[in-house]
């Protein structure tokens, strides 16, 4: 990755930084040091107040300094790393990541710096990652490209009678073959996923522990959300919500297909979704909260009487319409319910508007948007359209 | 899951907690809450000294009840959880996960439960988790099944010129299309891991920041493990190292291919390999600690002139020749250097002696194992031998 980009992310980091007075700032988790620094191989990833960030390597030393835009430095344990912090000047408030960081690895890092008074930096990470740089942006466009070439070829590869996960499988392997990488990264604790999730008919409906609007049958208890051995019917929806990944960066989206019509009652949920779809669009500005956003697409869903299917059922409800996507499925902002994260130029988000109906299943679609200063660029290349087959 | 099959793993947890003087275990990482509940909807699984478990689920309840093994109670937030078990009586030493619960999830822990001290329960935890069950033992055995189906077919996929990633998602699609659930799960901090590694020539020997003897060279600083761009050749070794999983539990396995006959180097290195197999084999015995095994494995690699080879090379090497088994890929009990752990009746662990060659590649096998009482009992079903093609 190029050094300039590295230095403006740092930069952006420094800044925030100074407003929260942190005097140096230890990134732990694998994107927040991927993105800090270019490669995957560094332990921490520090960012003082001022001057340069460096990489603390533990293993691979020599693919690290080929990867990273940083200087990376070996360390064999804990003690070495506070000892090379230190030597850059002790940090008396450092920053770390709470939401993320092992408590055990907390009490030790505080052992390690017995000093400093360890506060939380995830916001300010957070909001730094969710504003994406031209380079970020093309990752996105690429991203979009290989998923579009994988729903051009689901018309083909649909069949009445065919499982749920066997499909997936094809159509996993033509991510793979483009390029993706097969794994899809999530921030929350405990949150898990997939490609994402292939649906037909009731498995739509059926919510898992993922928060997120879909969740599915899957494959068994220990693999509750996703495909499962569901044989796709006839006037059924069938929803694929794959995501493109490449360079790390989702692109998120999500289509329905048919074989025949659907029930009126769905087919008028799905003009329900274009509708919030289109209601969302035009609130896709720069200073807008996601709470906003929420309200208003909720708003449509209650005026057009899907307020109950809205995102899902009951408790199940997911209380958002969209969330921010970058090197993770869950980036900032959501665009939920009393969301106070504003959009900014150039934040990337998916916007799902989608419909629940217990044992007859999911309607809706999903793309993603760059915001500009003049408004949403949508990045799916795909047709929104229902695909009738 | 049958209740006997949990009520034998809360029993054996709460013996442990005994001795601890644990009062309680909240468990909240995702694996630890399914081995204790047969399901993965619940947001926390309370486990008392005495007395039955219950699951605590913020979401589907109706899922977790009809899932689960135990009682389910509706909570919608962590003051609602803390009621719930206060209810029962509030414990005054209190086991949590240190290892994954994030240090943010852990001080709002302490605020609910202003009474109790926080301790360690993770240990206990992954202890109980290292015996396996008849029913565990039968997942073992289903997900062999799979894998060795992959395996039969390898010589039919492998091509020289193939890309590893093409070759990859053809490895996928047959696993997926055969109930493999897709992710892998790991416990640790950071680790992941998609099916596996699937390497060739050079690329074998490129180390990652994974702890395993192998990384790759991946697709991408963001992606930087397992199957790359690069296309097979002849005369270099070509391993596939992808587990089956089935019912959530891993069967480990590695496999050596060639077009071709390796480099003499290579070909006494897998030799060697198989050496160090049998000498492990041997000592596959309940009793034994894991530091124990690997010491008598790094001694018939030093006998052998592979010393320095030996599970990578340099600050590279893994400091391990296998590692337990279930439903993660990093279960106890370590067959490290110096590790205390101890092989038990009923544990399952995989053995990879593997040999890495900077330039040249990686060789060496893996399979998992049983431990009874009389001996190891080898799980994996795919045979030993280096396959030329």
């Amino acid at each position: 990755m190029q050094k300039s980009e590295l230095a403006r992310r740092t930069a952006a980091l420094q800044e925030k930084m100074g407003q929260l007075g942190l005097d140096g700032v230890l990134a732990a988790q694998n994107m927040s040091m991927y993105y800090l620094s270019g490669t995957m191989q560094c332990q921490y990833v520090y960012v003082p107040a001022a001057g340069e960030s460096f990489g603390l390597v533990r293993k691979n030393l020599a693919r690290a300094e080929a990867e990273a835009g940083i200087p990376v430095v070996p360390i064999n344990g804990f003690s070495d790393m506070g000892a090379a912090i230190a030597a850059r000047g002790t940090p008396r408030r450092l920053g770390v990541e709470m939401d993320v960081l092992p408590a055990e690895i907390f009490f030790r890092l505080q052992k390690v710096f017995p000093q400093s008074e360890l506060l939380n930096a995830t916001p300010a990470i957070r909001e730094v990652r969710q504003v994406k740089s031209a380079y970020e942006l093309e990752q996105f466009c690429l991203a979009a490209q290989q998923v579009d070439t994988l729903y051009r070829q689901i018309p083909q590869l649909l069949e009445i009678g065919k499982e749920e996960v066997v499909f997936a499988a094809e159509c996993e392997a033509v991510l793979r073959s483009l390029g993706h990488q097969g794994i899809s990264r999530m921030r929350r604790f405990n949150s898990e996923m997939y490609y994402g999730h292939i649906l037909s008919g009731a498995t739509g409906a059926e919510a898992s522990f993922v928060e997120s609007p879909t969740g599915g049958r899957g494959l068994s208890p220990v693999a509750p959300y996703g495909a499962g051995h569901k044989r796709f019917a006839a006037n059924e929806p069938i929803t694929v919500d794959y995501a493109g990944i490449y360079g790390g960066y989702v692109l998120d989206q999500t289509r329905l297909y048919s074989f025949g019509r659907l029930p009126s009652l769905l087919a008028r949920a799905f003009e329900a979704a274009l509708e919030v779809q289109e209601t969302v669009k035009q609130l896709l500005l720069p200073g807008i909260t996601g709470g906003e956003i929420y309200a208003a697409a909720a708003a449509v869903a209650q005026k057009l009487g899907f307020a109950g299917h809205f995102m899902g059922v009951g408790r199940t409800q997911a209380p958002y319409v969209g969330h921010g996507v970058g090197l993770e499925f869950d980036e900032l902002p959501v665009l939920g319910k009393n969301s106070p994260h504003q959009l900014t130029v150039d934040t990337v988000v998916a916007v799902e508007p989608k419909f629940i109906f217990p044992g007859l299943g999911m309607v809706g679609l999903e793309n993603t948007w760059h915001i500009t200063a003049s408004g949403p660029v949508k990045l799916s290349l795909t047709a929104d359209e229902h695909v009738i087959l």
